[in-house]
C-alpha cells in the first residue's frame, strides 16, 4: 500500500497529445489526486495527425478521429474533463487559473497545486489582406476539417485548390485534395518543400508531386487574397502571378501557443517556446509544460529547438506526470524523427540535416549518398531507397539521415534513429544485425550499406567527392558504354571498370580523379584500384543517381 | 600510394555469401594479392535464400538467383574463380590445399599464404530407409531447386507434398508448394514450428498454416520412406501414421560443413562448428573461417552458437578480409535477428528466447506480452502485432523480442535489434523517438509500448502475472459485459473497469488478484487502482489475447 500524502489538485490545460497523456499517467500513479483537464475546443484526445486524411476521405468517419472522449476520461480515469473551457490567465503567485466558459463567456478563478500547460501550437497567420475570406481554411482541429469537407461538398464544381506551405500538413493536404480530384497548386516560400530536408533530398519529392499533376511553386510569397468576379479566390503573390482557387488551405506552419505562459510570467526561450528544464518544469516550480509549446533540447546539436510532433508530446506528458507524482523523471530531448507518406512513397528523416549543421558552423561532418534496394534485387518488387547519411568525421557518430522511396524507408530511418539515440556510430550501423529474408531486405541491408560506405570513408579507403562542390577534378566514368548512352556525364573520361586495370596509362597522374558510376559501388572499386596504383582518386558519392537527383 | 608488401596468395574455399564477400573486400583492400576462389558447385554468389521462391514461381527466372558470376569476379575483381572444384583436404603444415576437379576427378595440391574457409553448412540427412528415393529433395542449391521444379512439372498430377522440418526453409517451401496448388503436410519433430521462437509465439503461426490448408503435424518423427503401389512415396512416422506424397522436401536443418577443417586438424567447438577467434582466425594462424560453418559468440547470452544466416556470413567475410589485408578487425558476435514471411504475415525475432534463457539457467529475466496496432487505429488498415519482449529484471537490458503480424513487424524487431546491439534497455525503448505519421505508426509506437510496459514492470508499477504459471490468484476480469459474452475467462470475477472504484468492497482483501482485460491496458489501470487501495494485485500480461494465443 502506498503512503498517502495530502491530496493534490492538478490542473492540466490542453487535452490533446501531451495533456491527455499526462492526465492518464498521473491517474495511474496517484489515485488520490484531483485531476482537472481543461480544453477550449469541443474534443479531447483527438487525432490531429489524421485531419488531412479525413478531408481526403481516407478516414471517412469523423468519430474515428476521437481517440478518447471526456466520458472515458471520467469513467476510467476519474478525471474532471472540461471542454469548451479556456484558460485565459494564470495567477502564479495565487496559484489560480482564470477559466472562461467558451459558451457562456462566464469567467472564474480556480486554484491548483500543480499546473501542466499543454496548449500546443497555433497556426501561423500572417497579416495578409483577405485572410478571412470564405473558402480559406486552416487544418488544426476537427471542426477545421469538418468545415473543409462541408465547403468542398457545397462547392462541388470548384476544382482548383491552392495550398500555401510545403510542410507536413501542406503536403498531406495536397495529396488528399488531389485524391478528391482537385487541381492543386502548392505555393512555398522557401526554395524547397519539407524544409527539414536538405534541398537535394527534397527535389525528388517535388518531382513526384509534379508527376501527380500538382503545380509546385517554390520561392514564392503570398501577398493577399481577393474574391474575383467569378466568386473564386484570387491568391496574389510577390512575383505578380495570381492563382485562382475555389479553396485555399493555409499551412504556413505553427508557433508555440505561449499566451497563457506569458500571463504567468514564465520564462520564454530564444526560439519562442516555453522554457522547461529536463523535468519539464517551467521557471515556476509548480508549473510544468509539455508538447508543441515548449522548447526542447536537440540531442544531436545540443541546441534548444521547437518540435511540434505528437510522439515527443506524448512522452513529455508522461514525464511531467512522473515528476508531479513525486518521482524524478527527465526528458532525454529530441532528435527530430519524422515521416510523411505521399502518393505511395515515403519520406523520413532523423537527426540533424546538413543545412542545420552548416547553420551551426559545424565542420566535423561528412555526408554520403546511396541508393540501395529496399530488399534483395532478385526478389520481385525491389525498390530503390534514396538515402543521405550525415556523420562526424572525428569519431563516426551518426548525426542524421534522410531517406525517400516506395518501401522500407520507415524501417531504415528508425534503425538509424535508434542508433542516434544511443550515440551510435557508422561502425555500429555497418555491423547491425537486422532481419533478413529476401522479401524484407538484403544480407547486407540498406542500412548496413550506409554504415559500410561511411566507415570506408572514415577509414580513408574511400576518399569522397561531391558533385555540388567538386568542379576541378577530372571525372572518370567507369560505367558501361550502354549506360553512358542513356546518360552521359558531361566532360567525363570513360573507362569501364572491367578495363580499368589494363588502361591505367590513359589516366593523367597529375590530376585529382573523381570516379563516377551509377550509384557509387563500382566507382569505389575503381578508386581502390587507382589509389593502390599511385593515383589521387576519390569516389563521387551517389554517382549518377545523386547527380540526377540534385538536378530534378 | 600504399606500401607494397610481398605479393600474397589467398585461397578462399566457398564462393557464396561469406566467401564471395571476403574475396571482393580483399581485392578492394589489396590490388596485388593473388585471390583464388574455389567452389564445388557450378555457381558462385547465388541467392540460396531465394530458392524456395524459385520453386514456388515467385522468382520465375533461375538466372535472377545468380547474383554475380565467375566472369564478373574475374573482370571486375581480378579473382581467379574455379567452379566445379572441390577442396578435399588441407595440409596445414605445408600450406597447401588438395583440389579435385569435380568434372574430371583430377587432383592436385595448391599452395596458399592465407586460406579462408567458407564451406557453409550441409543439410542434415538422417540415415532413414528410402531417403534416396526419387521425389525426395533438399533445397540447398540452384540445382536442387531446378530438380524440384522439373519434378513438379513432370508430375503435374501429383498434388500431395510432405515437408519434413518446420524451420525457415521448411516453412518457406510449405508456402511455395501451397502457392503451386499442392496439398501440403508439414511434419515437425519438435512440439512447435520455428524452434527459435518460444512455443506460445509459434502457436498463431501454426494456426495460420492450418488456415491455409496445411496439415501441421507436430511432435512426430519420420522413420522412413517407401514407394507405394500407386507410385507415390509413403512417409512413415513414429506414431504409425503413413503420409502419402507425390513429392517430399527434406528440411531437417543444417550442420556446419567441417570435413575440410578437420582434415587440417583445426579446432572444432562444442557446438560442432569451426572454432574461430574474434578476428575469425581458426586455430591455425594462416587459416580463417567464416559463415555457417563457424561457431560465433552470442552477444546476448555470452555463449558460443551456430547461426546459419546470410547477414552475419557476409559481415564475417569482410572482417576476415580486413585481417588478411593486415588490419585488425573483429566480429562483434551475433544476436540471432531473423525473419520469415508466410502467407502475407511476418514472423521475426532478435536476441534470446525465453527457452534459451531457461536452458542456460538464467533467472534474471522478465517477459511481457503485448498486442499493439502497427499504426494508428483511426487510420484504415491497422493490424495487430503480437509481441513478446524479454528483458533483465536487474537493469532493464533488453534480451530478446519475438513478433508476429501482418505489417510493421520487421521494423519493430529491427529497432529492438539495434538497441540490443548497443546494450539498450527497456527505458531506452520507452523513450525511442521513432518516425510517426498515422499510416506508419502511433504517437506511442508499438515499440515504445513494449518499452513502457516493461519499464512499468521494473519500476514496480505493474506487478505481473502470467497465465501459464499463475493458477492460485483470483482472476478479476475488468472488461465490459459485451466482451465477456464473446469470450469468458473461466472462474474470473467480473467488474468492468469503469465500475471498479465503486465496487472495491466486492473484492477479497486476503487474496492475490490477477487482473485481466483484452490486452492488458485496462488491467494495468485496474491494478494501479487496486494497489493504491491496499490490495495485492498483478496485471495478467497480454490479457485475453495472450491466453487465446497460447491456446491456439
Amino acid at each position: 500500500m502506498i503512503e498517502k500524502g495530502p491530496e493534490m489538485k492538478v490542473m492540466i490545460v490542453g487535452g490533446v497529445a501531451g495533456g491527455a497523456s499526462c492526465a492518464a499517467r498521473l491517474r495511474r500513479l496517484d489515485e488520490r489526486a484531483e485531476i482537472v483537464m481543461i480544453e477550449r475546443g469541443p474534443y479531447v484526445s483527438y487525432a490531429n495527425c489524421g485531419l488531412p486524411y479525413h478531408v481526403g476521405g481516407v478516414i471517412e468517419d469523423e468519430a474515428s478521429l476521437l481517440i478518447a472522449n471526456p466520458q472515458l476520461f471520467r469513467d476510467q480515469f476519474a478525471i474532471d474533463v472540461r471542454t469548451h473551457t479556456e484558460a485565459i490567465s494564470i495567477e502564479a503567485k495565487a496559484k489560480t487559473v482564470t477559466l472562461r466558459d467558451v459558451t457562456t463567456g462566464a469567467e472564474r478563478a480556480e486554484a491548483y497545486d500543480k499546473l501542466v500547460l499543454s496548449p500546443g501550437a497555433v497556426s501561423v497567420r500572417p497579416p495578409l489582406p483577405g485572410l478571412d475570406l470564405p473558402g480559406i481554411f486552416h487544418v488544426r482541429t476537427v471542426p477545421d476539417a469538418r468545415a473543409i469537407r462541408t465547403w468542398l461538398a457545397a462547392n462541388a464544381k470548384g476544382k482548383r485548390a491552392v495550398v500555401i506551405g510545403g510542410g507536413f500538413i501542406g503536403l498531406e493536404m495536397v495529396e488528399n485534395l488531389v485524391h478528391r480530384g482537385l487541381d492543386t497548386t502548392l505555393i512555398e516560400m522557401a526554395d524547397q518543400i519539407l524544409v527539414p530536408l536538405d534541398v537535394e533530398q527534397a527535389r525528388p519529392v517535388e518531382a513526384l508531386l509534379r508527376q501527380h499533376g500538382v503545380t509546385v511553386v517554390l520561392g514564392e510569397g503570398v501577398t493577399g487574397f481577393a474574391t474575383n468576379p467569378s466568386g473564386a479566390i484570387d491568391v496574389a503573390t510577390k512575383s505578380g502571378t495570381v492563382y485562382a482557387a475555389d479553396i485555399v488551405i493555409l499551412a504556413l506552419g505553427v508557433r508555440p501557443d505561449t499566451a497563457l505562459a506569458k500571463s504567468a510570467g514564465l520564462a520564454i526561450g530564444d526560439r519562442g517556446g516555453i522554457k522547461v528544464d529536463a523535468h519539464l518544469r517551467t521557471s515556476d516550480p509548480d508549473i510544468y509544460a509539455v508538447g508543441d509549446a515548449v522548447e526542447v533540447r536537440d540531442i544531436v546539436t545540443g541546441t534548444d529547438t521547437l518540435l511540434a510532433l505528437a510522439g515527443p508530446a506524448n512522452r513529455q506528458g508522461r514525464i511531467a506526470a512522473d515528476n508531479i507524482a513525486g518521482r524524478s523523471a527527465t526528458f532525454r530531448g529530441v532528435q527530430g524523427s519524422a515521416i510523411i507518406g505521399l502518393f505511395g512513397t515515403t519520406v523520413a528523416w532523423t537527426g540533424a540535416s546538413e543545412k542545420t549543421l552548416r547553420r551551426l558552423g559545424r565542420d566535423d561532418y561528412e555526408k554520403i549518398y546511396l541508393y540501395p534496394n529496399h530488399h534483395a534485387r532478385y526478389y520481385p518488387g525491389a525498390k530503390t531507397i534514396s538515402m543521405k547519411l550525415l556523420f562526424a568525421k572525428s569519431d563516426g557518430r551518426i548525426l542524421g539521415a534522410q531517406a525517400y522511396g516506395e518501401d522500407g524507408v520507415d524501417r531504415r530511418i528508425d534503425v538509424i534513429a535508434t542508433l542516434i539515440q544511443k550515440g551510435g556510430t557508422v561502425y555500429d550501423l555497418e555491423e547491425a544485425e537486422l532481419c533478413y529474408a529476401p522479401q524484407y531486405g538484403s544480407a547486407k541491408d540498406a542500412a548496413n550499406f550506409a554504415g559500410m560506405i561511411a566507415a570506408n570513408v572514415l577509414r580513408n579507403d574511400m576518399p569522397l567527392a561531391h558533385w555540388s562542390v567538386d568542379h576541378t577534378s577530372l571525372l572518370l566514368d567507369v560505367r558501361e558504354p550502354s549506360e553512358i548512352a542513356d546518360y552521359a556525364v558531361p566532360g567525363a573520361l570513360s573507362i569501364p571498370l572491367k578495363q580499368l586495370r589494363a588502361r591505367l596509362s590513359e589516366i593523367p597522374r597529375n590530376r585529382d580523379i573523381a570516379v563516377i558510376c551509377r550509384s557509387g559501388q563500382r566507382a569505389y572499386l575503381a578508386t581502390r584500384i587507382l589509389l593502390q596504383n599511385g593515383f589521387t582518386a576519390r569516389t563521387l558519392s551517389g554517382g549518377v543517381l545523386a547527380v540526377q537527383q540534385s538536378a530534378h
